[in-house]
């Protein structure tokens, strides 16, 4: 096999580097957004056909620190479609963040890639179109997301599924009351007690949105319904998530926090290989805990599950793209914890109800999110 | 499918029968011990073809009971081992307690049924006879044992398997020191935490002989050499077991602690069908705590753990011989609950290293532990 890696130079694109190197799995393409420093640092270790910097000022500089080199490098979606397609790769690891991901994503389904799915946006925004071009292509998705590669693998034995488990840390907030949420600062959103991640996923962890865009991503990566999806507040992070069949059998998948795990079966399925990640050991874990998610203190979530029930819509869209930029405020401080949500709110409240049939739709409905939900900002801030 | 259930009258036996009506699979032959009553009881709702009770006083007493019906009424080894081979039985669920249910397990696979293996001691005394000859009749082994269900779950995932975590109650000695367990009484040892089973069984986790029964029940069942299994004390008997694969990813099974649901599974794998059983919820259940098992305290799992890397003599067959009777003469308050292991660590001293590859040298081994623990007990007692 050889791999194109769409992310690379974030958290889990180096991890996933890491998972390559030590399968010693070739890399045919490499892509990230504007980072040219460390892509030309996986560059030169990996030796890919191809490199991709969204940015095209990143891209130029990208070329001139790889001119000794074979490596050709390309930019904008134009080189992402690219990479996403290369004939040479047959795993596309899609690790972009954001609703950018989403066309390069459908571009390594169509061209017949395996699609291992660390970017959740995709299934978010337009899991309908998605799936329906998995299924059309004939190619597996096989989730990166510890949860869902979790459920994935709880999947593999066999029965009716009564419904599916979905974990969740609870975040760094998960025991602050209203007041506190109103005086929470960028700092303590990033300190997630478990996993260390970017930026933004650290906030959506902490907001809850994380398992809301998990929760859509699960409904469409496993056909579920909504009602058959049930979050559970887990803060230990040991069962990263579970299936409970008719009979009531629970099937759970347990791991250290460490994401080179769900990277490295993505890319290894269906066979298991030793992974350099530290094993789990039971007997040193804290108590494991399971509590009800409060939809009070994280209503993003809430606005999630609210979306799911919609799939016909482009409101996952609208959501996302309003949380990205929310988000994004947030971590400039331009506003404050709880402004997140009434961002992503208020903007949803507007925009519900559009169509999400098509690829045009989507991104109209993106663009539009957008829009509205900065002005929503600039109103705020 | 039809059943044939032996050891109908214990607690695992009425538990399938509660699964059977729920599933309405017909039963054609019900047997067990010596409990006419009961047996009258379950033949009068199911209807079988054949009822046998071992004790052939007993069985006469059935014949009357029954003489009103059309089900034929047998006693003795042969009647159990017709009730193993009926020729309408599809599958044969073996729920007797002890050695005595071994020759009808191998003569149910050898009339090429499913089994359902509940009777622990088979694999236990003569693994090896048992899983060769189910492999030469093609016939699938069915664990009952909820910690060996669990693992079977787990295992129809995918990938190399690095161990199996089998998780033991710890049972109600847990936190007891070496002083209070000289102490302990028959009542003491009866107060399951968590699980509600028949006395034998009930004292066996005490010790966590069962543990150690249950330890060479999964090295056949799962063809895995005595290293790749660990004990793991686990108070909470949620996990009922897991596997580790060679990634270092978890699977386990969870649930409920209630065999209904390990039976059934055992009747419609591959199959999930709706379960009488309380559902588990997760957010209802106590913290979920690992730790190593304590072999000082209890050495009974040790003295199984060693017989395990025997698995060419008759060592396991002599131990548990001798732990039977051992357990038999502490419920009828003879020995001290120390004692126990203290007859089956001489009688395996005494006895280790014999052959045991056929039936005969099995049988033979069971016989000379009975008499060898019983002159143990005497000199005791």
């Amino acid at each position: 096999m050889a791999l194109s890696l769409l992310g690379a130079t974030g958290s889990i694109g180096r991890q996933t580097l890491e998972v390559a190197a030590h399968l010693n799995i070739p890399v045919c393409a490499l892509a990230a957004g504007r980072n040219a420093e460390a892509l030309e640092a996986a560059a030169r270790r990996f030796r890919p056909r191809l490199a991709v910097l969204y940015d095209e000022a990143a891209a130029a500089d990208l070329r001139l620190r790889l001119a000794d080199t074979e490596v050709k490098v390309l930019s904008g979606m134009e080189g992402l479609l690219e990479a996403a397609s290369l004939p040479e790769a047959d795993t596309v690891l899609a690790a972009m963040s954001g609703a950018a991901g989403l066309r390069p994503a459908l571009s390594a389904i169509r061209a017949g890639k395996k699609l291992a799915l660390a970017n959740k946006e995709t299934l978010v925004c337009a899991g309908s179109l998605v799936t329906a071009a998995a299924e059309q292509a004939g190619v597996p998705l096989l989730p990166v997301d510890s949860e869902h590669s979790a459920i994935f693998q709880c999947l593999q034995g066999k029965g009716e599924v009564k419904r599916i488990l979905l974990t969740a840390s609870g975040g760094p907030f998960r025991t602050w009351d209203a007041d506190a949420l109103g005086r929470a600062t960028r700092e303590d959103a990033l300190r997630h007690p478990n996993w260390s991640m970017g930026p933004k996923i650290t906030v959506d962890s902490a907001t809850l949105m994380n398992k809301g865009l998990e929760f859509i991503e699960a409904m469409w990566l496993f056909r579920m319904p909504p009602e058959k999806i049930k979050v559970l507040i887990h803060p230990q992070s040991v069962v990263h998530s579970a299936v409970e069949f008719a009979d009531g059998a629970v099937i759970a998948q347990l791991g250290s926090p460490d994401m080179r795990l769900p990277i490295q079966l993505a890319l290894t399925w269906p066979e298991r290989k030793p992974c350099p990640a530290p094993a789990l050991d039971l007997t040193k874990t804290p108590p494991l805990t399971f509590q009800e998610p409060d939809l009070e203190r994280f209503p993003c979530l809430g606005l999630a599950m609210a979306c799911a029930e919609r799939p016909e819509t482009a409101d996952a869209a609208v959501m996302n793209a309003a949380n990205e930029e929310a988000v994004a405020a947030f971590l400039a401080e331009r506003i404050r914890f709880p402004q997140i949500y009434e961002t992503v709110s208020r903007t949803l409240a507007a925009l519900s109800g559009r169509p999400g049939g098509t690829l045009e739709d989507i991104l109209a409905a993106d663009e539009e999110a957008r829009r509205l939900s900065k002005a929503c900002l600039s109103s705020i801030s």
